[in-house]
């Protein structure tokens, strides 16, 4: 497989030192030029804490462009940085693969646009796992043959929200291939308040735990006659991201339009 | 072992048919009678359906304490008759194990006083099942060393009460070892209610899955830095209940008292 | 929708039993016929143990297909008697959905031509369990993205094969997405015989369990950097076959030729 | 609860670091010194990436123990060095908690004598993992009342050995309580060599399963008419070794003997 050149916007943060481990360690992936606040100037070999890879490291994206020929411009900063990299990108033939979040719909048609008439290829995705993407396809799948379906997400004990944004988006797909129902038993009831957990208004239930000690856990389960079917997805670590990075990279050199999402890129 | 004389009463019920299919499979249990309201006189060897053992019919237990020579009853008739059975059992010295539990507080505490008085041996159990008990006993140990806990439980979507009984025994249970704790992030919160289950008055949290084609399930899992502890039950049908009457029946040949909740004679 | 007239062979089996409660709860379809070696002449309402449907039984399936109009026949015998209806029924316009297996290549293709000339559907399915299609297809697909996967296959004790035919199934099916691979440390080193379990030619391992009280469970579990995606069937009792003779004789009304595998008409 | 003075041999380790933290974030536990090969002289806090801890660091560890007044000795060394530490801390009356496994026969039986002459407390400790140490006991517990169990342990496939030292301790324990059984279905076949996993020599079952994302988990299931009883222990990350570190340190203080194992301190 040809060499793919790549730029990477962010190398410090957590996800950016993965993506550096994750270049350094494909054989067909070449790091050839890295974003950053600081360092300016310096080799990423100079910085502490990074492998020895002689890419230098650039305040300006403009000029970074122009200056290093890539093929892909892995972008994971902030929201608002992130922005201005995907588009200057885009304008110098640079395919990028964003992991921020923070396009309106106005600004993600204008982007579409744009990569449609320049012919490339463009993917941003807000959950970089493959393992979440595939657990919700499937779930969506199954839901055409088990209409009762309850989702358990496990997370750690400092976790704000509840249900994960994850466990939404999984009954906002399963929603798609099932009819609405309520399920449990037409006459139950919750002698603590609660305990059928969270309804969506399609009728599926979430329960949300949070214990110290776990990560980022996920399990579908839909039961039927006799039998249930589980999918279940567990994160242990960031590592986990990489994977979507990777197969975005790869399958961005043959697009030549705007992806919103890593489930339409995997089959 | 030493033979054990048992008289079974309720023997045409789901459990009642369990029971004989355990003493007849048990080397060292012998069915010497059988109380029921019907089929007086015969032998149950005659009655379709059940396996070739000579034991006679009896409908007046007191008869039938009196002619037949018997070390044990097994009781699994309805609350009603088990009260009426087990106490003439205890006057004609003969060990009832019993599975219903119509018993009031002031009724036990007579039952107790004639136990101990007779010197004969009473073993009533709200639930048979090993595997629920030593789950619940074990989570009482383990929240001596993991203040956070949460109960799911999932169970065939015809129930109507949620949480079930042993959920909300298994907390009560924890709630002797651990101190009370609001547990998860002090500011979470629900986007959609009920997401985080039903909350105990110590702060333990419970989720109620129903879903067609399961059984009857529960899972305690705590949460500790770096690590998880689950201790799950799974119960696929009514056999379950047998291993718990077939160690009542060889526990109490060696009590003199009475004793309530299964717990309490499984080491 | 239209009703399904429906001829059931094998009513007196654990699964026919279930087949004419399926009908039976099903409100488009309609018990017009059984084929049973007993009780010719009899309505199955006269039958003990059968709720009150007024299908005629016959011993002859030729007599009955002439005399009854039927759009599907749900085949539950014996591989022998199977193969006769089957053919007879295709010959007769009715659609057979068989869940036998004794068909040999040349049979099937034989019955496939006779299929496709009277435009005949044929649905032919050695497993009916949904879920179990649906883990073995998600688990097919999920090869895609991960190299590293381990089966463990979960029975009761008195089971005679280790690895289940659903697991070897899943191991093939999964081989024609998965590049070979040998997986594990590649010095890794089995302190006890058999610890790794069983390695299919494309490295593959199963783990066969086998507990009493056990029914037929199944979990294929990949796992790629930082994450773990796992698939799991849970088999509680035979109903659970039912949902894929419901999903058949639905589908086959609208076949023209033979299918082989459930897996084939579930997307 | 008065503060425990705390030495600490080998800071800079994994274990080290997290001992470190656990020490810091501890209300009532104090560390007062620090013994290192490196930076001899230097305060804690002077070392990069360490909390600021005014605790100096000592390169000989009779030295250390004159000068410091300490009450505890965590020793997170190689069993080379943690052997020397050990037997000095007891002479100088300060107690030892060790992560070491290094000792054989002999020299546990001298320690031992050496802690009771001295009335000095000691706990050496191959797994400090509260909930494993927990997942082994409850095992062991439940092999009363269950004859069948199978063990899962799954790992990273970074992993040399197989089955791994947790299950091979598991399987030892269980088989106290367990009578030796050969399980399975008498006759049951092997098609793919394995598949039945490792048997140990009192018949008990383990299937070792290695997939890259895991970190170290394990799955004890007992199996019985009708029912099944699952413990598990998931261990995410290094940190779940200090919760047993921090009860053998709050233990010993009412210790004056040697305790191997904290199975022997964990009620």
């Amino acid at each position: 497989m040809k060499n793919i050149k790549i730029i990477l916007a962010g190398p410090r943060g957590r996800m950016g030192k993965e993506a550096v481990d994750l270049i350094h360690n494909t054989e067909h992936f070449q790091l050839v030029a890295c974003l950053d606040r600081v360092n300016e100037g310096k080799l990423l070999s100079e910085v502490e804490g990074f492998p020895n890879i002689d890419a230098p490291i650039y305040y300006d994206p403009r000029t970074c462009f122009q200056e290093v020929e890539a093929d892909v411009l892995i972008d994971l900063t902030t929201p608002e940085i992130g922005k201005i990299n995907t588009k200057l990108a885009v304008e110098y033939g640079i395919r990028p693969v964003v992991g921020t979040t923070g396009f309106n719909e106005e600004e993600l048609k204008e982007l579409k646009d744009l990569a449609a008439s320049k012919k490339v290829g463009v993917i941003i995705a807000p959950n970089f796992a493959v393992g979440a993407i595939l657990m919700m396809k499937f779930a969506q799948m199954a839901a055409k043959h088990f209409q009762d379906v309850e989702i358990m997400e496990l997370h750690h004990d400092r976790k704000l929200d509840a249900p994960s944004g994850t466990a939404i988006k999984t009954a906002e797909l399963i929603s798609k291939t099932r009819e609405p129902k309520r399920q449990g038993h037409p006459e139950e009831e919750e002698t603590i308040q609660g305990a059928r957990g969270a309804e969506t208004k399609d009728g599926i239930r979430i329960h949300s735990v949070r214990l110290p000690g776990l990560v980022a856990h996920q399990e579908v389960m839909f039961g039927g006659e006799g039998q249930s079917l589980t999918i279940r997805h567990d994160s242990y670590n960031r590592a986990s991201f990489m994977s979507g990075v990777k197969l975005s990279v790869e399958t961005i050199m043959n697009l030549e339009e705007l992806v919103y999402g890593l489930e339409n890129i995997i089959e």
